[in-house]
C-alpha cells in the first residue's frame, strides 16, 4: 500500500477503551495534540493522528504495539517532530507514541565513551548533562532532535565527515517490534561480527520496522582545542578542490561546509555580518592546539593555491559561536530572503569529485527557473541542500520547483549519488528509491518489511511500498 | 537445519552437466580441489563441497545460484579460505563458488577515496595496486583475505581503531541473492539516509543471504609520517588503563596492541626478539611528523603515569617493518611453543572498561586448566584473541579447552561484550549467538534469512539455524 491506497478508518472504540486503561490522562485525542503529532518541518501535508501516547517505558510501547496488532491499527513514533520529509504524518490515522518523556539519560560510561538513553533525550540535553564529564555527542543535524529519531533517519549534520552519521555512532537499539517483541540489537562491545547487523537495519528504518525505545550511542573526548576559520573563493569549483586536497591529505578536519553566494548575501543580512559576497568555506579543527594549529596552517596552504587569500580565523569561542550560529541559522536567513514564503528542502549528496559540477548546474537550474534558492553544504561528504522558496498558492512556482528537485535529482542519481544523503525517504522521496537503487533491491526492502512487519502497520506508506 | 541436521545428497546429474557447459574446465569435481575448498583455517572439521566453480563474472555467478535453486542445491562462496569459524565447510555439499579469479580492481577514484573491486582481490593486491596513488586501504585482518571475504565477515584487524572496521569502508556490494537476481545495495556517495541499510545487511552475513561479487570500499590518504613504540608495562591493567587514556585524550593512534608475557616469550623467541617480559604495548601513529611526535609524546606520559619506563622508538621503517611482523607472526609465535600442535581461536570484545579484568581472569583460567595459551588484543577496541594450543587426539585437553572457551564466552557476554569481535559466527559460535543476542533477536535473524533464502542454499548451516 502507498499513501494514496492507504485506508483510513476511525480507531475502534475497544482499543481507545484499552488504551486509555494503560495510560491514563498520557493518552490524548485532543485535537490540537493530533495536530501538532500529524506534521513535522517540512512542506508535507500533515495527517493528524487518532490519539496520543505519551509513554514512560519500553513496557508500554510493547503493551500499545500489541493493542494495535491486535486492531491492525498503525502506529507512529514521533520525537520532537523535526524531520524533513513528512515522515510522522498519520497517513491511515493510528496511534502517535511520542517519546518525549521518555527522556532520562540512564547510564554514561566514560571509560567506554558511550551512553544508553531512551529515545526521547534530544542531543543537546545529552550534551548538558556530559558537561562536566570532557565528553560530547557530535553529530548535529542543526535541530534538537531526539537520538531516537536521528537514530530512525540516520541524521548528520556538519561534522560527520569527522565523525561519522547515526550509522557509525549508534552502538545498539532497543526496538520493540511490530508483534510486540522487543529485541536490544547488540551488546555495548565497540565492534562484534555475531550475526546481521540488527542495529544498522533499524538505523534509517524510519520508524518502518519497529519503535525505537532506547540507545546506546558513542561519545568522544571534548578536544583540547578548537578553532574555527572562513575563507572566501573565487569559485564553487576552487572551493571543492581545496576540500578534495584537504581531505586527500589526511587532515581530520571537524566541520567544513559550503555556502554559495546568495547563501552569503542572505546570512550577511540575517545575522548582521559582513561576509565577502563568494562561494565561502566554513572550517571547524579540533585537537591538540598544536594539532589544530598545524592543520589550519596546511588547509590555509591549500586554499591559497586555490586563489583563495582572505583566511579569516574564528579562534576565541565567541567568535567561532557567532560564525556557526550564522551557518546554524542558514535556512531562516534563507526563508527571511522572501518572508512568508516556505522552503522545499532538498538534500542529494554526490561523489566529492562530481560536487562542484552538481552545485554549478544547480545554481544554473535555480537562475534558468526562476527560483530563489541558497546552497549549504556539508561540502567534505558531498551532500548539500538547496531549498527553493515557495508560496503554497502559486500553482506555477510550484510547477517550476517540482521541475527543479526532479532536474536536481537525476543529476545526483546520474554522478552515482543519492536523492537523500541525511534527510531520508519518509514520503517526499519514494518515487526516487526504485531510480536509485534499482528494483531488485527495492523488492528486497519491501522483502524486508513484510517479513519485519507482516501487518504493515509499523509507520505504514513511508519508504518502501508493500 | 543446523550442522547435525543437514542432509548431504550427492550433486544431480542434471545440475553437474549444466555447470560444465557453463564453465567448462572451469568446474572441478577433482577431490583434492574439492577438499581444499572445503576447510579453512581454522579447527573445524573440513566438508569438501561436491564442485568447485571457478568463476570470471556476476553473470557466471548469477547462471550459477538459478542452476543451484532450481536443485535446491548448496552454494558456498569462497574467497581464499583463511575465515576461522568453518565458514567455508560444505556441510551439506553443493557447489563452491571460488571468487579467486575475479580479482580485478575495477576503477580507483583519487578523488573520492574510494575503489571499486571485484571480490576476489586480496588487500595485498590492492594496496599494491594503489602504491603509487598515494592512497591505501587500511584494513589489515592479518591474512590476506579477499575483499569478498572480509566483507562477509565484517573483518577488521590491528587499525580498526582508527580506521574502524568493514562495516564502516564498504560503500557498497553487489550482490547475487538465492534466486540469481542481482542488486547494488548503494551508489558511490559517502553518505545517504536512501531506504533500509542492504550495505551492512550483507556486511557480516557469511554468505548465508547470498554471494557478494564487487564491491566499493574508502581508501586513505598514505600518511605523510607513521612511528611505532613499544612498552613494556607492570600489569595488564596499568597497560589497558593507559589505552583508555589515550582514546579518551583523542589521540588518533592508528594501532595500539596488547600483547601478554607468554605471548612476548613466544614472539622473542620465534621473531628472535630481545622484548622485556611483561605485558606490553605495541603502538603505531599516523599523521604529520609534528603530529606524529606530538601523539607519541603524550603517550609516552600516559604510560609514564602507569607506571611504565622503557617506551622505545621505532620510527625507522626497518625497526617498523620488523616491529608489526612480530605482530603477525604472533599466532605462528604461540604455535611454535609446541610444534605439531594447533590453535584453538577465540575473538571475544568486551567493553575496554572491562577489559584488564576479562584478560587476567582469562590468564588465570589457561593457568588452571593446565592449557598452554597466549594473549593478544586489539586493545582499543576491547577484542582479544587466545587460541590454547591442543592436540586433536588428546581428548583430556579437548576437554579442558572447551571448558575453557565456555568460561571466556560467559565472562564476555556477562561483560556485556560479544562471542566475536572480527571472526564471525560461522559453526563454531552458533551456540552462542542466542546467550548473546536473546531469543527474540536471534529469532528476528532467523526471519531474515528465511525471507531472503527461503529454499536455505545459501552457506547452509552456518551463522544462524533455520
Amino acid at each position: 500500500m502507498n499513501a494514496s491506497t492507504l485506508r483510513r478508518e476511525p480507531l475502534e472504540p475497544l482499543l481507545l477503551d484499552s488504551l486509555r486503561q494503560l495510560l491514563g490522562d498520557r493518552l490524548s485525542t485532543a485535537a490540537a495534540v493530533c495536530a501538532h503529532h500529524g506534521r513535522d518541518e517540512s512542506y508535507h501535508a500533515p495527517h493528524a493522528p487518532d490519539a496520543v501516547a505519551f509513554v514512560h517505558s519500553t513496557e508500554e510501547v510493547v503493551a500499545i504495539v500489541k493493542l494495535c496488532a491486535e486492531h491492525k491499527t498503525p502506529v507512529i513514533a514521533f520525537g520532537t517532530g523535526t524531520s524533513l520529509e513528512g515522515h510522522v504524518a498519520a497517513l491511515a490515522g493510528g496511534v502517535c507514541i511520542d517519546m518525549s518523556q521518555m527522556n532520562r539519560i540512564l547510564r554514561v560510561n566514560l571509560e567506554d565513551l558511550d551512553v544508553l538513553v531512551e529515545a526521547g533525550v534530544t542531543r543537546k540535553q545529552l550534551n548538558e548533562h556530559l558537561r562536566d564529564t570532557g565528553l560530547f555527542f557530535p553529530i548535529d543535524p542543526g535541530a534538537d532532535a531526539s537520538l531516537g529519531g536521528m537514530a530512525a533517519t540516520r541524521a548528520s549534520g556538519t561534522n560527520a565527515v569527522r565523525y561519522g552519521t547515526m550509522r557509525e555512532n549508534v552502538l545498539a537499539l532497543t526496538v520493540v517490534l511490530a508483534d510486540g517483541r522487543v529485541i536490544r540489537t547488540a551488546r555495548r562491545a565497540r565492534k562484534s561480527a555475531a550475526g546481521y547487523d540488527l542495529t544498522r537495519l533499524f538505523v534509517g528504518s524510519e520508524g518502518t520496522l519497529g519503535v525505537i525505545t532506547e540507545l546506546a550511542v558513542r561519545l568522544y573526548g571534548i578536544p583540547e582545542a578548537i578553532s574555527a576559520a572562513v575563507c572566501a573563493f573565487p569559485s564553487i569549483e576552487s572551493a571543492v578542490d581545496t576540500v578534495i586536497l584537504t581531505i586527500q591529505s589526511g587532515i581530520p578536519v571537524a566541520r567544513i561546509e559550503l555556502l554559495d553566494e546568495s547563501q552569503m548575501v542572505a546570512i550577511n543580512r540575517y545575522s548582521k555580518l559582513d561576509h565577502k559576497v563568494a562561494p565561502t568555506l566554513f572550517f571547524e579543527f579540533h585537537g591538540t592546539p598544536a594539532g589544530v594549529a598545524e592543520q589550519a596552517e596546511i588547509v590555509k596552504a591549500i586554499a591559497g593555491e586555490h586563489g583563495a587569500d582572505d583566511f579569516q580565523w574564528a579562534t576565541t569561542s565567541e567568535a567561532r559561536s557567532k560564525l556557526w550560529q550564522a551557518r546554524h541559522d542558514a535556512y531562516y536567513a534563507a526563508l527571511a530572503l522572501r518572508p512568508g514564503s516556505k522552503g522545499f528542502a532538498t538534500d542529494v549528496c554526490v561523489p566529492i569529485s562530481r560536487l562542484a559540477e552538481c552545485v554549478e548546474a544547480t545554481q544554473r537550474d535555480i537562475a534558468e527557473l526562476g527560483l530563489l534558492a541558497t546552497i549549504v553544504g556539508h561540502v567534505g561528504d558531498g551532500n548539500f541542500h538547496t531549498a527553493p522558496l515557495f508560496d503554497p498558492e502559486d500553482r506555477d512556482e510550484m510547477k517550476r520547483i517540482e521541475s527543479f528537485v526532479e532536474r536536481l535529482v537525476g543529476r545526483a542519481l546520474a554522478m552515482e549519488g543519492t536523492c537523500t544523503g541525511e534527510h531520508g525517504i519518509g514520503q517526499g522521496k519514494m518515487k526516487y528509491l526504485e531510480r536509485e537503487h534499482g528494483a531488485a533491491a527495492v523488492e528486497l526492502m519491501a522483502t524486508l518489511k513484510r517479513s519485519i512487519d507482516p501487518l504493515n502497520i509499523m509507520n505504514p506508506g513511508k519508504m518502501v511500498q508493500v
